[in-house]
């Protein structure tokens, strides 16, 4: 298993509905292109963005699919398999590898929370029924369970759980990580306000949204910070920081739908109970994405 | 509509597994029968302790049905029709009205954020494909959105939304419950450990999962406030109280299953990731039950 | 030492400052007149009400000389001798006793952190040093530091640490301290939306400043509990619970003082930084405490 | 007023008792010339490490004028001159500037909750009483209130308001302080855990403790980051990061003293209620402490 497939940017398509609430594919193919063709390092279907835990099991199939197909092994593909139940996600998980995904993301949806042993027994079930490697993925706003650093270290002693996604937003999460295993573990940024500071705090990758609406700065931060070039590095992560800022405020789903709007991409509609963004959050998107884009320092 | 259906003790079962994970429906309607004849108030299926969100469409469906088969008539019961989707909370209400249930409880669930209007969309829409009343549910620890006693209160402006459950164990929501509406809008417990004090703030109803394991002390305790017996209801709270927190703290279903198999009742399996209390939890929970039981003052 | 000399109404006088922020101990003494012969069952100088920490050691010394002497035995007298260090602390309550305090109550105050070793450390030289009881006030809203239940029910080992004043505004730490004790020791409530709620739970006593502006109202309901007449009790609390959020939202000092200039009492001026409440702030107080206290139900 | 007197490395003394729980003038000017002569660039008495809550108004005089004379304008003075009153602090903001000091800090020290106008009305009334500039100083976990940043930029507005001393913990807030601003106002790192984070999101300086203990490594991160060289940096950061994290977990006048001691630096006694650290935490202490000095890499 090669640990380090993934680094850089690792973007998360949407999922797009049509106006029946129906998953629209042939847009969801055109919107991963985009991703691949705008240079993201890696491809994450079914995230948070791609509001997998409002899809069917049968939707969630096809999406693994179309992904999978579009990319076509030109970047690797990460899926999300989460599920409230272990039997669930063993069946997303055995679905994904056998699809061709490269690597799963797992994080522990709670309703009733989890101890630290019925997380620890959920991710070894799935992990010992696949063969490619298991991203645990932390994030106490959206899943409801808010795993520990000392918990994700002991979930890298499953064999093939070898990444970790960090969204609580606190860099010294980070830093707690990095110093249990140094280079050893990689590690994945998935808070976007947080860009400058996990990489500096060692992160392998930063796992955004935000390359569907700003694709060459988010990739230009990453360069800046591999060039050792610090001054630019806060420089580009600056002009991104007030989108990055917004489109978490106001929920990725939404932003990121309403943004390639603003810039006249058709990203469909939402599924119920989501709504789009207002009037007013849609202007002030406006201000703050051309505003990014068109920065000059 | 009669909104005062509801009132006293609304029990609410687990859902048994059989070792295969698989629903088993007769042992579930063994342990509704025990809650009627036992005296709760009402009955109210695929709660949280029912583990509604581990379920399959067809389990919530054969359990809605299974409960109203099983109780016939003799008290009211409350299904739990929640759901991620706007669509499908919408399929199961109208399931549960068709099925024969006197209302529907509804907590908003989340992973994305809700917006205010978001909820209150997702709830007009609901109640609006029904005829039957809506109890509107809420429980940050486990739906993951705090709905202010200012946004219930919006709520209420929806016809058949006529009940509400507050279970963030904090007693001043329920007073600015009872401020805004007195005794024209019935509110409900859902914080097992606030019993005593909802009581006294003017709940009409405590919703709770302890009448599996005290069916006698959980009545005992509503009867004693109606008496207007404050002595009595603080000597009857006072005697579960370490049982009520618990079984809280531990999870309801892991606590329920583990205290009715003490007492000598098949309560089936846990679903994956739930895992039973450990030996030690057993122990402990084997000393509170049987202490609270056979107290004498 | 009798620890049952406080029970029912103990209430907190403000320290009014005349216009050049200097203590004006004629005013505070009609001011404490006004709560003896208003019913207060115990008076409680130099509390947060009346901004203990904002004072020098001399001020503080002729606040409590000065209630002992207007007091003159008719109810019992509880001093607050809070201070950072413990060296000051002492000497505030061997001050108080020989003034003629019956017993001290002591919050914590932090700028550091104090370990549960430290408080413990802390409260046993004090104690140690005097003749009459302490109570221990645990207020992390204002003294920075949260003593949980089990370090309060640590404290009492200590022999003239015989009461407990609990103001976080939770009830189940209240349900905590009379399980662990029952009717041995007194627990007081210090958060006024909880008058309530805390009587029903067990408490001896309600530690307000609201006797400074509806003395009836807050006696009738701690009588009301004595005659168990909850109907009664509840009827009260709801009379006065919008009144009692108020104040607590917007500050003890600022908002007795606004109330009592309301009713027509002179209540002086307040000290750097504390400000008067705004004009906008002053006519909801109006609407508040004279529907509170002109309601016929 | 030149407001770019404070960069680097700003030292933070402890302030060191004798037995007796005096003050030991004598031992604090040593600890400050082995700040300066170790290459602190600026040095902070009275600060939180320095205890300043819990000494007399004679004590706070004392050290302020022993740290000019100690430090005879080698590197720059910032003295700390909280206080609960309006009236106190600006006294010792006065005697700070009359006595040579060439700032300020200022943290809105809480019993009650402060407005915004309160704060902002603290701040300006002791402004305009000085000459020089202030420091505004955020950090609720020990000042109790938490000043946001949009309350930080308002303070800005007062002229002599020229730096901000960010002590959450949340590097967020130093990206919004940074967006405001620019380059313009310098803000301050006071989380020692956050250092790496706050000098890659473009922190002035480093407020902090540590020097005391591990001078040349906390001077070598910000030299690392002023030379651009990130690897370097995040080298050094993590050759330090636990020990920044223990000594703020366990609090810092504790672990300075305790640091000092363990190196052969007589650091005196602290005053009551603070307490040496345990046996074992001094165990652990020595550990990191000796780890973090001697790491190669």
């Amino acid at each position: 298993m090669n640990q380090n497939l993934f680094k850089g940017i690792v973007s998360y398509p949407i999922t797009p509905f049509d106006q029946q609430e129906k998953v629209d594919l042939r847009l969801f193919k055109i919107l991963v292109e985009r991703l691949v063709v705008t240079g993201s390092h890696a491809i994450a279907p079914l995230g948070s963005t791609g509001v997998l835990p409002y899809l069917t099991d049968a939707e969630k199939e096809s999406i693994t699919l179309a992904t999978v197909e579009q990319v076509a092994g030109r970047i690797p593909v990460l899926a999300g398999v989460s599920n409230l139940t272990t039997e669930r996600t063993v069946h997303h998980a055995r679905f994904a590898e056998k699809a061709g995904a490269d690597a799963v993301m797992i994080i522990p949806m709670s309703y009733w929370k989890l101890t630290e042993d019925e997380i620890f027994r959920h991710y070894q079930t799935v992990a010992d029924a696949i063969n490619i490697p298991v991203m645990a993925y932390n994030n106490p706003a959206t899943g409801g369970i808010d795993m520990s650093p000392s918990l994700l270290i002991r979930l890298l002693q499953i064999p093939n759980v070898t990444m970790i996604k960090e969204s609580t937003g606190d860099v010294q999460r980070m830093h707690q990580l990095y110093q249990a295993f140094g280079k050893d573990v990689a590690f994945y940024n998935g808070s976007n306000p947080l860009a400058l500071a996990a990489f500096t705090a060692g992160a392998t990758g930063w796992c955004t949204a935000a390359s569907n609406l700003i694709p060459d700065l988010t990739k230009a931060l990453y360069e800046a910070v591999c060039q050792n070039n610090l001054p630019e590095a806060q420089r580009l992560y600056y002009q991104q920081a007030e989108l990055l800022k917004f489109i978490v405020e106001k929920g990725l789903p939404r932003t990121i739908k309403a943004g390639l709007h603003l810039m006249g991409i058709d990203a469909g509609y939402l599924r119920n109970p989501l709504q789009p963004l207002s009037e007013k959050e849609i202007a002030t998107l406006r201000t703050i994405l051309f505003k990014t884009i068109n920065k000059i320092d």
